[in-house]
């Protein structure tokens, strides 16, 4: 659905920017400077898992715009929210977003330029945030001989959604670093700076791992090969698919909404990198996404939470029938 | 409400542009530009009326963001999306609103720059334009001296509402002009551009000309006094307004999305103006809106369009008795 939608508005719209479409963010040229601009909308009812706080709803609002200026290797410069409001909102819950959205803008030092609020029957915030930058990072310059690098960690948002969705009895040292990722993700606005000096491109992790890695191939024209066994999954995250009866490798592949940023750059420039990051694996000429596991080479999936969520539901169906 | 709740999101945002909140858009300068940025949601529930074409909606969704652009005195420089759309939304209504975008991307010379789609329970389309300018037209700015005045005309988009509404029966020629207005309402662009070379003030008719009237005093800390019999009034909407049972300067003054420029402005200045305007009043010291009709000076109300919606209502329901 999303896609046909998204192809029949590309139909009509004629006039691009300097940028084509398809990136993280737009962007145009001011003399030699790239102004970014990108908006993501949050809806209550699609988008928020129910144990997330008002407070971590309006922050993560405000993360999820933040990112993807990130990943354009921008620096954020401002930000502007739209509200939808239903008539009958709980004005406590609402306070918590306000606090949410200003707690997120205190953390990433941005002011807001403009908000606006509206009658809606879902409580929905389209966020927008702008950033500006010498030399933009698109998902269209992967090179061949790059290698392909990742920060932080991946994996924890999705077993934190699978463990809450299912009810999984864990300790508190297992849950509580799973749902950090998963209910207060931080954007990497230093490495996004830091980066768009030295990779050729770039990504935010917004819908799994897979699927990023599948669009930076697609757009840049290469292929890539990634090493399963050097993805950064943290042993909560591990343990956590244990028990869930599913691979950690698929788990960390499906996670979306982690907010990390995937990177290729040529390896001699890496070392000089002021950014923590793990390399998992390289770019190639030619086409598509492979992964090695344990030896075994074979096309990437694309992966999303879906498909792990069946997997867990055909898992704990079987163990209560 | 709306006021409730902007008001406990200011408590929230400490950090503000280089621009205070409260103007049509926000700002930030950049060297020794500002850049401008704007938002604006339009719910279809709330906002559109049954007779609007689906490609009228697309088409205001953006008119409405770029007058707020050109009410800064900024040059539209790109324009950015997000849609929310009802799983069971007719398609071929979708493609007229995709239609109705493109068009007037077109029309205003405007790049996309990024588009985005998610569910939601009514259709939404959150808009965002981006503009430029060297000079920045504010609220605050108006001086005692100035001259107050108006692009086009006004009233026509509330007749054509309330005409719509009740149902009343007027021919074409009455017609015709006054739907154009309420459906195919457009952005005085170029009159911006050129005024942010001269005015001291500026600010767009989205809530009708007594609400704007009001916020400029209010910004500038100023008294502005306003000739009822300068307001540029259509023949047409004034035969509405007869038919209808209501004063027509009343439904001028509340008319909104009229997206005319009311700017103040030295009358030496504006003289030298290639736009075309009319002057409606004066800029004094002092603080509050006054209107004279017929002779009387009295305090401009606040009017809305409910409170005209209020008065046809009663007519007419005095009528059909």
């Amino acid at each position: 659905m999303e896609r046909e939608i998204i192809e029949l508005f590309m139909r009509h719209l004629k006039i691009q920017g300097d940028l084509p479409l398809g990136d993280d963010a737009g962007a145009i040229k001011l003399g030699n400077e790239w102004f970014v601009a990108t908006n993501d909308m949050l809806v209550r009812k699609t988008d928020v898992p129910d144990i997330m706080t008002p407070e971590q709803v309006g922050f993560k609002a405000v993360t999820m715009n933040v990112s993807d200026v990130a990943a354009m290797g921008a620096r954020p410069v401002g930000f502007l929210f739209s509200l939808g409001v239903p008539g009958d909102i709980d004005m406590d819950y609402l306070e918590g977003v306000a606090r949410g959205i200003g707690d997120a803008l205190e953390f990433y030092n941005l002011p807001v330029l403009s908000a606006d609020t509206n009658e809606a029957d879902d409580l929905i915030i389209d966020g927008i945030a702008l950033g500006r930058t010498g030399r933009l990072l698109t998902r269209s310059g992967a090179k061949p001989g790059d290698l392909v690098c990742v920060t932080g960690d991946i994996g924890r948002a999705l077993a934190g959604l699978l463990l809450w969705r299912y009810g999984v009895d864990v300790s508190g040292r297992i849950r509580r670093p799973l749902y950090e990722k998963l209910l207060e993700p931080r954007a990497r606005v230093a490495e996004g700076i830091e980066l768009s000096g030295y990779a050729n491109a770039a990504i935010d992790i917004s819908d799994g791992l897979s699927k990023e890695l599948h669009l930076l191939a697609r757009m840049s024209g290469v292929r890539i090969e990634v090493d399963a066994e050097r993805l950064p999954v943290r042993k909560e995250a591990v343990e956590a698919a244990r028990m869930l009866g599913i691979s950690a490798v698929e788990m960390a592949l499906a996670s979306g909404e982690e907010f990390e940023l995937v990177f290729t750059i040529p390896g001699e420039v890496a070392e000089s990198l002021r950014v923590e990051f793990t390399v998992i694996g390289r770019v190639e000429k030619g086409n598509g996404v492979y992964v090695t596991i344990g030896g075994k080479r074979e096309e990437m999936p694309l992966l999303g939470w879906e498909h792990l969520n069946r997997k867990v539901y055909g898992t704990y169906r079987a163990l209560f029938r």
